[in-house]
């Protein structure tokens, strides 16, 4: 009798357990002290831009982006559209004469899943260069896609 | 014969029409010319927070953002929390003492749904003043609440 009631409410907990995964989707089930593995994967997209800047790989930086003339681009009240244009931004304004890339850095990161392929990353850079430092604020939306997540929309304004 | 024919055509076009939309989320759904439904609501919530602002109703403009702390509001490399907090911010840069609020336009306005209860807005927006013209550009994150569409992050940068 005991044994039957101890089944009973393992078998009611499962059920219960069972409700609450389906009632919550994939996207949005978060475990305490976890990241769910799209943020996961996101990061690492942000890791590896970072790797590329400091090693002064700006068409490596640029794999985070979505290579679309759809891609979009704001900064300092001025609109880029394109991947290849926001290429050329950034070499103009990084490597052109007299600039420098500097050494890269994200901060206070906050990634924020919207649905199963989309989400939106908030976050400080920092750029440490021998003339001295820089930073601001990003707003970067992403996309999955086939081959990953990629930032569709950057907005960035500079302190 | 002729007509169990005609019956089994509508039948199959009935099917594949009904199979379509299972295999596309609602969301996703746009009719050629036509916007989908909840980019109308955001469309409107956007033209509310102008009619309130032309009339100098701040609190009125805030109705379109979220009524939480964890409200973001970023511009000009400064990141703001709280909807209380981004009120202050507008008081006291568009109400404070030698400032006007303007007369505010957007235009460009891009709006992307990113899942069923998730959606991003490009667009620029320009104020003019007694003194002048200003304007810039604002990426806004929308999130869809028991109470409709709400801008849960703001992020403008000015020209």
């Amino acid at each position: 009798m005991l044994r039957q009631n101890a089944i009973n409410r393992i078998a009611l907990a499962c059920g219960i357990g069972l409700a609450l995964m389906a009632a919550v989707p994939a996207w949005a089930r978060q475990v305490t002290g976890h990241e769910p593995r799209s943020a996961q994967e996101i990061r690492r997209v942000l890791g590896r831009q970072v790797e590329a800047w400091n090693r002064r790989d700006l068409e490596g930086f640029m794999q985070g982006y979505w290579h679309s003339p759809e891609l979009t681009f704001y900064s300092g009240g001025t609109a880029v559209s394109g991947w290849e244009t926001t290429l050329a931004r950034y070499r103009n304004r990084y490597q052109g004469e007299g600039h420098e890339m500097g050494n890269l850095d994200f901060s206070n990161l906050k990634i924020e899943l919207l649905g199963p392929s989309a989400a939106f990353v908030r976050g400080r850079f920092h750029l440490k260069m021998s003339s001295g430092e820089a930073g601001g604020l990003f707003t970067l939306t992403f996309r999955k896609f086939t081959d990953g997540w990629k930032i569709i929309h950057d907005h960035t304004s500079t302190s």
